[in-house]
């Protein structure tokens, strides 16, 4: 099997306006890469991971940058889709169809992506709000989880975010203005939200070969996991306090790695609402089940998770997110993540979900 | 690397009506192979190649289906997302991410892809129609390629439609009827084209071990080819007589396969316009450029070039279309293709392309 390795990444900024149209928000990301690209020959793939509806994006984006790839196509599965397609660049540089694939993830608003409109099995509650206020309800419940420990968890994200200029909401808040902030769906208030946004995010991949003619220091993907348990929510409601889709594609990220939780230096998790985020660290199993908000309460200084500032404090492209996400575990192992940087970064880990975490994908990013 | 094989594989009537919704199309290809479907295991991957702007609809396809696989998602590339999606499924197996995956292409009337709205270099000139018009006026000017070679094409598609009980038009018709019909872009009429409808159609692909427990006969993808020119007429338009997407994704699949064009026993290609099937019969090498009209002529029963009856016979489920192609060539290798079987069949062509052919996707399967 071949080896697939990281060659550039770039992202844009994450803003709530933009004069630009799809195509040209999703050139912004991947130009600064094609301006660096060492490729001698064309890329050969070219995944767009969008929820847009915008047809034949692949070639048309391939078009406007000026490359003639193999294989051009979009990819969607809502917040999943930029791990997703990641992973598919993963298959088709492995197994030799390409030897290089550029993923560009790029969401412009309003996405389609922002309400779960199929899903009757939530009655009238379409919103994603509402699925993550039960979950938030049921931790509490079952755990003794705090609504401050949830809080925390906006309020550490946005501190990272400070130190991220591509990232939506930089200024800092308390734990006080998170609690005092507009309530949506009890537990739950606008702070613990994410917000839908317009940004762009690219990484170019390439073979084993390919990658240790141009990097100084590759990257490798390391492990991949992926779980599909259903599309409705009633199909998870059993147990409301932890996700079997993200417990399952972890167990097959670090299976496939050969690492554990405590090899990985940097996460990188998907909290489009705080209370995600409690969860995501105790399915992938950083922290025991039932203890993340403690661990969150005890940790205040958690830049390791989340250093961009998590979907909270950048903003949720949807298509965007999980390829922004993996830019900044492989800038923060190149060691490139500045005021953000953490210190011996080996491993790092994406965990990405979609759609009241019925399904769930985990990449993990290594050194040599 | 992991050789890919086919497992089973199905496809439902296409339709000028229907009373389904699009996951329920999905559904009809797909139950009749899961109630086949010889694996332990639940299917690894689901892809739903479609033009649909359905948002989760590979999550909410495996749950009506009952599986639940790895990933689950979308896959779009207008008239190319069948293959790409079959390529995709080829790579997520071969490079042993999955042991097994299930493509499932599936559309709806009134279908986006069937509007090539996005490309302004058309002017106001946006249905396919208007290139394939500017194609056929091309080659009859530069081979003197004849209006009467070109309707041949709609005849012998028909007359090979006439025998596939999945058809949509199978009632024959004569060179005189294509000439009477109405006038669309000349030289084309009505009855060079294609008709946009509803249908779908799946394939279940594994890995060599999976498929050589199973399958008494097992068929492998032994070619892929693929090539992305542009997204726009404008680039394609120096020369209108040949495809450059076709020539280079057909030199790529011959190559991989290490077979050449006489050995192969079945073209399945896209005649979504008649034109079309000239100008890929001479690109993938079947041919002599030029001689593909007075080839047609002279070959007035080409049962194995389109015996399901082409696009042109069956209609073109835009999303379905790649897959239902596919899936005839498996059953004329397997001997399953009843009435309008093709004697001593070992290898297979598939070809397809978008948007006026600026895109174009190759698939070679053959027995071992």
């Amino acid at each position: 099997m071949v080896k697939v390795g990281i060659l550039d990444c770039h992202t844009t900024e994450f803003t709530k306006e933009t004069d630009k149209d799809i195509v040209n928000l999703a050139c912004e990301s991947a130009i600064p890469i094609l301006r660096n690209n060492p490729l001698e020959n064309d890329i050969e793939s070219v995944i767009i991971s969008s929820c847009s509806e915008q047809q034949y994006l692949g070639p048309i984006v391939s078009e406007s940058l000026g490359i003639k790839p193999k294989n051009a196509f979009k990819l969607d599965n809502l917040c999943n889709s930029g791990t997703n397609s990641i992973t598919i660049a993963y298959s088709l540089i492995s197994s030799g169809i390409c030897e290089s694939a550029l993923v560009i993830g790029v969401e412009k608003t309003p996405s389609p992506g922002s309400v779960l409109k199929w899903d009757i099995t939530r009655g009238s509650f379409r919103n994603p709000i509402y699925w993550a206020s039960l979950f938030a309800k049921s931790h509490m419940k079952r755990y003794k989880t705090t609504r401050e420990q949830i809080a925390m968890v906006a309020v550490n994200n946005r501190k990272n975010a400070s130190s991220n200029p591509k990232a939506l909401f930089r200024d800092l808040i308390k734990i006080e203005d998170v609690l005092k902030s507009r309530l949506i769906s009890y537990p739950l208030r606008l702070f613990d939200c994410s917000y839908s946004c317009n940004g762009a995010s690219a990484i170019l991949l390439a073979s084993e070969n390919l990658v240790k003619k141009t990097a100084d220091q590759p990257l490798w993907i390391k492990g991949i996991g992926q779980s599909t348990q259903s599309a409705s929510f009633s199909k998870i409601a059993s147990n409301l306090a932890s996700l079997e889709s993200t417990k399952n594609a972890s167990r097959q990220a670090f299976h496939m790695s050969k690492l554990k939780p405590k090899d990985i230096d940097i996460i990188e998790l998907h909290d489009a609402f705080t209370i995600l985020q409690i969860l995501a660290l105790e399915d992938m199993g950083f922290v025991e089940k039932g203890k993340g908000g403690y661990f969150i309460e005890r940790n205040q200084d958690t830049g390791f998770i989340n250093p961009r500032g998590g979907i909270l404090g950048c903003g949720h492209a949807i298509g965007a997110t999980g390829i922004a996400q993996t830019v900044e575990v492989i800038e923060q192992l190149k060691g490139l993540a500045g005021e953000r940087q953490i210190s011996n970064c080996n491993n790092g880990i994406v965990h990405n979900l979609s759609a009241a975490g019925t399904s769930a994908n985990i990449l993990i990013i290594g050194k040599d």
